[in-house]
């Protein structure tokens, strides 16, 4: 894209053309400056086909407040609108409807609650509801969903590969495999889930993190393709980055040639007083590679050396080197648990992409508007019940047992406080006869977690660190059950409704179905 | 991201960290301004687990070159490159290095040929090629790729969903599911690839399309939430939009109330001296529903009215829902091929991240450096035969059979030229034993793929408007045999080597493994 271009792209028209039509509706009709409140939650958690994400991470956040901050129908996006035309030829735009755009068309009259970026997070429950004026709130859906999907979608893998990983060193690795720009987003949400650093240096850059990265087959080829070898290759490494000195050792043959040209490098490092850091392992049989990698590196007297893994890896094929190895390195008389210790995962594509489910399915819906003074409750039904969306502004609190585990994520009405209940029923959002109760004394914690975020456009909100998000997420996981962090076919966490709710989502689906 | 670290984080350090370590090595070595030529291909064609690509679609080209005519090492990023440290504390970057980079960090000396954007491109063939001075052809690898391996992946996709959808009108909705800025990325990549428009409006403002876009249920909610209903929204669009009245039917039940209620609408625009646009389904059996709507709208004499299905679509569900309706139509007294015809496909998630195959493998390989005035040819090998590089200078030649299809994609040395071969010997890249032998008068055409883009920084090529990559991508899906674009388990399109290319392969092969 020009540059001169990028301003129109990506500034309040990085949006849906039905958000602006509904807009002028609303206008037309004297609803555009009606508050309005909308929901926005996922539907279900990532399915990678083999394997299920049993909860997310919530991410995205941040870099949305920054876009609304700046989002606002310029001249020049008014008159674009201007120049619109339906199939007859008339303008689809009218001049007092620009006119307001132009005046009003920004996000100073919005109002948000959200859960913080790096929370453990579950389907139907509202990460971000947004109170507004009905034009604005509607035009904000689409690049709020934008915003915030796409992020939650990494940071859940992230936190995937990160456990299956057993907390080892992460790198992300995916800018060239990612969506274009959208790669910035990810990266930062593939360190807020789990990823210590990433090879992205513009990212790093703007979020403070040290960008990390090894050296590329090329540099070995070129050396070749000169004349010399993969031991020059790696001596001319050594002799630049004599302290920082990772060697790949692929690009002929990693037993014959890459590990022994490795550990004579390593060898003349020590002998001058540096310590290498590793090698890095990017394709064949990784497990059985680095079984042997370690051995040798072992006897040469290199035992802290890291071993780095790449090569399409995501959780699934990281549990399987992990069980290969644990099963493996005693015949080659390799300590598995000191292999496993030692190794560093690069993971690009399979991360920065969320292979096997690229996109979260999280939606923007309404849940109410105000009807003379008071708050009107919205309904959408559905063919499918799971899609009926709970109506009304509501809390969401997070239920504790005696362990300390989080047990169940509840939806409640404005009004209400589970602290003030004796017993608190947790209602199946659509299965009448599906509940359970849970006594006070059973519960040790009941936690809000929606916090204020924006109040008519002023930010309330101090914005943590990554650094704060990843302790958020760490300690977030760490207070699941084991089942429900399963990676495959993991324990459903229950999201549930209070009574009270139940009860009013029954009464408004009735209503709808009486009129229709 | 705040504003103003967007030019930190999209500059010229959107790039992996090991790029800059290795141009400062070659810069210490004096090899950073030796000409190295680097191939950019994919290995494979996008497999979507039940369905497979068997061509893709070229895309992305022209939003590379914007970015690379702006990317250089400006003060700022320096700076920061300066104060980054290595594991013992020390600056990774030399000040001698920085300086260069200050001064001589940019793509001026690059030198580019490509495929066209819009063609049909294949696995293993050459799509771009870099010939630049080393250190600045390695620093571009990152964004190059990351320019191009989505695109290339989208338009493949929409391609398939086109085809699938038998050209029938295609409208992009992915904007709230893509990876954030990536959108508009991928928007124009479906443009190019068989969307005919898409929703987004900023890209569409961009590329100078008209963006599209219908109603959304939460309009419906509105009036409902009010005391009204689906009629009192229905009417309320149709008095705003008389002549683009396009409804949503699924808020309250398709065939109870929204088609229904549709209808009542359109005879009212009709009376008032207006032509209706359609219905949108968005959920539910949508070959049971369109067969059903249709019948309604035909018996209310709305026979041209258009029926938009969106939910979840891609080319396997399209073809589904096209045989369930060619099988069932008839027996609700509905003309399949009438229906067929009015459908309008909304397509969303599953295009804009290429579901079921999140990302195309694109690399980017050191082919060649320049050695005392000529060209060495540089080799990778790997454990797998075939991801073992193409060397050298390459032509690229697509050969069409007596019937004007492409009957494969030949790679070459710089010198050699098909159109002088009395017999053209297609060499499998792999397989000694597998070729195939051309005599020419079974050959129409042979036609070379590569155009020059541009020569040390400037820019020779007259860039194509989408619309002429659409047709493009049109006339070369059409030469493709039928085979070749069956949606599941397609026919495999030769890609082959000239026996000159084979036997230097070969040689290079041999000699890294007799070194090592």
């Amino acid at each position: 894209m020009k540059p001169s271009d990028r301003s129109a792209a990506e500034g309040i028209l990085f949006t849906d053309e039905y958000q602006l039509t509904m807009a002028q509706l609303y206008y037309r009709m004297g609803l555009h400056e009606r508050l309005a409140q909308f929901d926005h939650f996922f539907r279900s958690y990532p399915d990678y086909g083999s394997h299920q994400a049993g909860y997310c991470i919530n991410a995205g956040l941040e870099w949305l407040l920054d876009w609304m901050k700046g989002a606002r129908f310029r001249h020049q996006d008014v008159e674009y609108l201007r120049g619109q035309m339906g199939r007859t030829g008339r303008r689809i735009f009218d001049d007092d409807f620009l006119a307001w755009l132009r005046e009003n068309g920004t996000f100073d009259g919005v109002t948000m609650r959200a859960i913080p970026e790096g929370r453990v997070v579950h389907p139907n429950v509202p990460l971000t509801v947004v109170q507004g004026p009905l034009a604005m709130a509607q035009i904000l859906e689409t690049s709020l969903l934008n915003h915030l999907n796409y992020p939650t979608l990494i940071a859940t893998k992230a936190a995937r590969i990160h456990e299956s990983g057993r907390g080892r060193l992460l790198l992300e690795f995916g800018l060239r495999r990612a969506q274009e720009r959208g790669a910035n987003a990810g990266a930062r949400a593939a360190l807020i889930g789990g990823a210590d650093f990433t090879s992205n240096v513009g990212v790093s850059h703007v979020l403070g993190y040290p960008p990390k990265g090894t050296h590329a087959h090329s540099m070995v080829q070129v050396f070749m393709a000169l004349g010399q070898d993969e031991l020059d290759a790696f001596r001319a490494y050594a002799d630049v980055y004599p302290d920082d000195c990772l060697l790949l050792v692929d690009t002929i043959d990693t037993l014959e040639s890459g590990v022994p040209n490795a550990i004579r490098v390593f060898e003349e490092l020590r002998r001058a007083g540096h310590r290498p850091v590793g090698i890095r392992l990017d394709s064949g049989d990784l497990a059985y590679l680095s079984i042997r990698a370690a051995k040798m590196l072992d006897e040469a007297g290199f035992p802290e050396a890291s071993i780095v893994l790449s090569n399409q890896l995501d959780e699934l094929v990281i549990w399987q080197i992990i069980t290969q190895i644990e099963k493996e390195a005693p015949r080659y008389g390799v300590d598995p648990d000191r292999l496993i210790g030692r190794l560093v995962y690069g993971v690009g594509t399979r991360l920065i992409t969320s292979q096997g489910a690229s996109a979260l399915d999280g939606v923007y819906k309404l849940v109410a508007v105000q009807d003379g003074g008071a708050w009107a409750p919205a309904i959408k039904l559905s063919e499918t019940p799971e899609k009926t969306i709970n109506p009304g502004d509501k809390h969401v609190w997070r239920v504790y047992d005696r362990r300390g585990k989080a047990t169940a994520d509840l939806l409640g009405l404005d009004d209400e406080d589970p602290h003030e209940m004796e017993h608190i029923l947790l209602h199946h959002p659509t299965e009448y006869t599906t509940y359970r109760t849970l006594a006070r004394d059973e519960v040790s914690e009941i936690e809000p977690l929606l916090v204020d975020v924006v109040r008519e456009g002023e930010l309330l909100y101090d914005l943590p660190s990554i650094e704060d998000m990843r302790e958020r997420r760490h300690a977030d996981v760490e207070r699941l059950d084991s089942g429900v962090k399963r990676l495959i076919n993991p324990h459903i966490y229950h999201v549930s409704l209070t009574e009270r709710l139940w009860d009013l989502k029954q009464e408004l689906i009735e209503a709808v179905k009486g009129d229709s």
